[in-house]
């Protein structure tokens, strides 16, 4: 008896659950998170299914280190085919559900077909059924946490769920849990309005245990010192993500008024120390970690309520409901995040698509149906989303699309001002001063992504920073001065891209693990991954699993005929920036191009068409997938 | 101050020596060995210089582990353009001279040009110095050692220097240390004696430190324990690399009589069980290895002497000499290594060349001047060693040149028997049965190798043995147990290759290290390279280290004009074998066409011509070879 891996079935069509093992090597190939849910896609969507369909399969997925007493590692992957893109979706959320679920016994939870009316599933220790949701169809994200935790008369019950973004198939609505954690890229939240399914509670009182405790145990020690001795980490738990507002906006970097510009003259009013002395209430953490980097807000003045339910603005709600639409009320930009986590969506589309709203609007491209879409209304701001989260009138219809879809119907002039790739809304890190990020958002399988890689900032970071220690343990020991996208920044935006994609496999949180504070590093996980499952692993086995997952991703989409001429970068990024250390930036197309080619070759994938080769596909023990893909 | 190396340079020409520092940067990119020994020669040999003339260049390479106090890590690497195969030479050896090289503070050795006379190198704590050599030239190893010894007045000055053949220019010529030791294959003892350097002396008492060493000490408990709880290790210790001719005989994978057979009736006479009843004086060992798995031999009798100073046979030497020449006389045997050793030749090449005459001469196809070629005979053997040492006669001349070279002056019967990749002659590890050696074989960039990956054997062992750990931590964990050349062995073949690339780079012995037994495994030598140099290392950053290391070498063949057409593996291999439990096994083409298509492809290299592609190279930080090679 191994580390197996228990899938839960839920046959919404024909309100049937059950479970299925999947064998130790096996899981130890597609080892949780994001992998295991891509693998599972492959193996029961078909080609070509439509995203809102009921042929689509959603899939949520946690993983072996899910739910230990270890900082970082409460994480839930979603995935499915994604409404926003038609490529796959992936999204990644924290809080308790994801521990809840792994104590409840389950790995994996696989949703087909479609429920012909509103259902919920419970799932406690190991036991699952699917009951009526109609009382909760139509009911916000924090109703639904009051009224399920009372019908199942547990408070420590987990609560994911749709808002009526989701229900409305918001194109890019999120999956909202203790109602303020997002799964929220990608539309997942509209995949599960599709299917009738409004929420997942679960309860689970048989939490997971190390395969070494002994070890694991003095591993857990070492990392508290760690932590100790950490003053970015502190410092990062004090003002959360919101603390880096300050720091984009110095370097330029803070995209402004839909992405025009790096500089925003608002910056330090909506920024992580401002936030911290006007409207946090408290520090707020997921299971098991110490870092307590989540915001609580609450505001209640005559102007403006907001509700501490909701949590707290990460740095990018802040910026895409700020800067990029030009507002500086940092109390509208709290009510922004209580909106998308009470409606579910996804902050930073939601965001986007509102910044780009106003730039057509002052271009006169859209009508705003006189709600004063421009950039600087914070009204404004805040009456789309409502109109949007409930496709209220043609403006909110056409919201609710996402920027690229919305403007193509407008036409070309309204769709050379979006921002986005493969249809998704690049988040608020601006690949003008972040080179190696214009690739990674253009070859993300699932659309421009952050979170998806390391910045350039680690690259042009001095020796004996934390930064350089990171990416030394990956084999990265030469540092990038040059502002440009060298082909040894390709290698590196290449190789943290594997480990990141490691990251959301075993489910652990980058900002602990893999992002800019760093506390614990590559080597780190190694130990961690060693201790918690007994398997005798390295770094090589742990990016291999990294590369696994991009080539699934990657598949899948080679399926549906998504290829190279999908990693195409907006023109935005093209057109010079305006104002700030950035004035005058643009990227450069041919360096761009060379940058893909340098990517696919390096990534073993046909630089010609983007797709994975058989042979790389072979290496990774996916000859199944190329079998499948047609490759 | 980090951990930087010393290049000693030696031109010839002008009787010019110089030293220059490799800074830490650039030194754990290429950490010592054969990767080092590639860069160096990427960066002084001309495109196209021939391999016996002086625009050839030679280079031996230490590492950062050689000459620490633990097992399996005193181990030199020769490299130069080889004059056996044109394509890039390799060879690696053991003993105390690369342990006493690194304590005279040199980590490499580039050898440059030609000198007008011979000449030795005299390498004594940082100093170095030409001197004559013309009273020891014609001398065989043995007595070098003694006068040389002697005439630097210091028994523990350690010798590395060519014999007869080396000087004589025979193709296969090895590099001796100790009389006993050789850097064998791909003829470095003939780029040796074309440069007009006889040995290398040196002595060194400044021993290299760890960086870390309260954890080297911690880690050399450890492994002491290890090898006390291995009973494999004290088992290969007490019958050397000889103990496998019967296991490898009851598989079937003897290669007999000229490879046409994988059993041998005369197996258990040259046994290692047989040899150590018999002939074994004492075992040997390399410096600070506890493991003691050399030979030493000694007869006197009426009808045969044999000189203790040479050590005893391995197992190729044992198959080349005996099996492959259908020779089951022990002593014969032992008196060849005597011979291969003093004269400094590569037993596997030697015994290889004269198997494929012994069948040449029987098919009529080669006169051998009366001394009797015929499988069987050992006197013949022995007398064709002599005469090829010496290039005496026409038939010596001819046998020097190697199997395929001499074969070709024969016409194309005589070449349909020669058993060689790229011209270099196989070792005793046969691609019938253990089909991933197959490939293996043919995509080695200096030709047919057996110690450039994992064995079948190791792929078909049970859950719970010491192959299936190493394997583990290698990311291997599926256990193919078929007999053919599956995807999973392609992968498994390609990684393993990439491990040993890297084992030869650290300069570590693969019997402690990589083979058959396995003393320790990948995430020791983590644990070893982090201690002993500081670096904060993984086994990703390792195996991209073997991965450089392999794509150094290709790119030197590319250079060159040698691509894919070069891997191409000899007829004989798919002919029925006849006899035993390979009876009737062949390749078969159109499976390591496969299989060839799917390695280039997981290598990063195009599989039309077998090149690497810039993208590959700029992966690991070899856009610099991109631009030499032309690729």
């Amino acid at each position: 008896m191994g580390l197996e891996a228990t899938i839960l079935y839920v046959d919404l069509t024909h309100a049937r659950v059950w479970k299925e093992t999947l064998d130790e090597a096996t899981f130890r190939k597609y080892p949780g998170g994001s992998a295991l849910a891509a693998y599972l896609l492959l193996k029961h969507i078909p080609r070509g299914a439509d995203p809102l369909g009921p042929e689509n399969v959603l899939v949520w997925a946690v993983g072996p280190l899910t739910g230990l007493p270890i900082s970082g590692q409460s994480r839930l992957s979603v995935s499915a085919r994604s409404p926003l893109t038609g490529a796959i979706g992936d999204s990644q959320s924290g809080g308790f559900f994801p521990a809840e679920m792994r104590a409840a016994g389950v790995e994996a939870i696989v949703f087909l077909g479609r429920a012909p009316e509103p259902v919920y599933l419970w799932l406690h220790d190991g036991e699952a059924e699917l009951r009526p949701a109609g009382h909760l169809w139509g009911k916000v994200t924090g109703e639904v946490e009051a009224i399920l935790k009372k019908e199942l008369g547990d408070p420590k019950v987990q609560i994911a769920q749709i808002g009526p973004a989701g229900e409305n198939l918001v194109r890019y609505a999120a999956i909202i849990n203790m109602a303020n954690r997002a799964n929220g890229r990608t539309g997942m939240g509209a995949v599960m309005g599709s299917k009738n399914l409004k929420a997942v509670a679960v309860r689970g009182t048989n939490p997971p245990r190390p395969a070494m405790p002994r070890e694991f145990a003095a591993l857990a020690r070492r990392f508290k010192e760690l932590q100790e001795r950490n003053p970015g980490i502190v410092e990062f738990g004090r003002l959360g993500t919101a603390g880096v507002v300050t720091s984009q906006n110095y370097q330029g970097g803070l995209p402004t008024r839909n992405y025009t510009s790096g500089v925003f003259e608002g910056a330090e009013a909506i920024s992580g120390e401002t936030l911290y002395t006007t409207y946090l209430k408290e520090r707020d953490t997921c299971y098991a970690c110490t870092v307590k980097c989540k915001r609580v807000v609450e505001i209640h003045s005559p102007e403006i309520e907001v509700d501490e339910t909701y949590g707290g603005p990460e740095y990018e709600t802040l910026a895409t409901f700020g800067s990029y639409c030009g507002v500086s009320d940092l109390a509208a930009l709290c009510k922004a995040n209580e909106l998308v986590n009470k409606y579910g969506l996804d902050s930073i589309s939601c965001g986007a698509t509102i910044a780009w709203a106003m730039e057509a609007a002052e271009k006169g491209l859209l009508d705003d149906e006189g709600i004063g879409l421009r950039f600087g209304n914070a009204q404004a701001m805040l009456k789309a989303i409502e109109m949007l989260a409930h496709r209220e009138g043609r403006l909110g219809n056409l919201l609710a699309e996402g920027s690229l879809r919305a403007a193509r119907s407008l036409g070309p002039e309204a769709e050379k001002l979006t921002v986005t790739v493969k249809g998704q809304e690049l988040p608020a890190h601006m690949p003008q001063v972040k080179r190696s990020l214009g690739l990674i958002y253009a070859v993300n399988p699932f659309g421009a992504d952050h979170q998806s890689s390391e910045h350039d900032t680690a690259y042009r970071s001095k020796p004996g920073t934390i930064f350089r220690q990171r990416l030394e343990a990956l084999g990265i020991t030469e540092r990038m001065d040059g502002k440009d996208l060298s082909p040894a920044k390709v290698r590196a935006g290449y190789w943290t891209q594997v480990y990141y994609s490691a990251l959301d496999t075993f489910g652990v949180c980058q900002f602990v693990w893999g992002s800019s504070w760093q506390l614990y590093g590559p080597n780190e996980l190694v130990e961690l991954v060693r201790y918690a499952t007994g398997w005798d692993t390295s770094l090589w086995e742990i990016m291999k699993v990294g590369e696994r997952r991009l080539n699934l991703l990657r598949a899948f989409n080679a399926r549906e005929g998504i290829g190279r001429e999908a990693d195409r970068l907006p023109d935005r990024l093209f057109e010079p920036l305006k104002g700030g250390p950035s004035d005058g930036v643009a990227l450069d197309r041919a360096e761009i191009e060379r940058a893909l080619d340098l990517y696919y070759g390096m990534a073993g994938w046909d630089p010609s068409t983007g797709l994975p080769t058989r042979a790389r596909l072979e290496e990774l023990d996916l000859g199944w997938v190329a079998d499948l893909a047609g490759l």
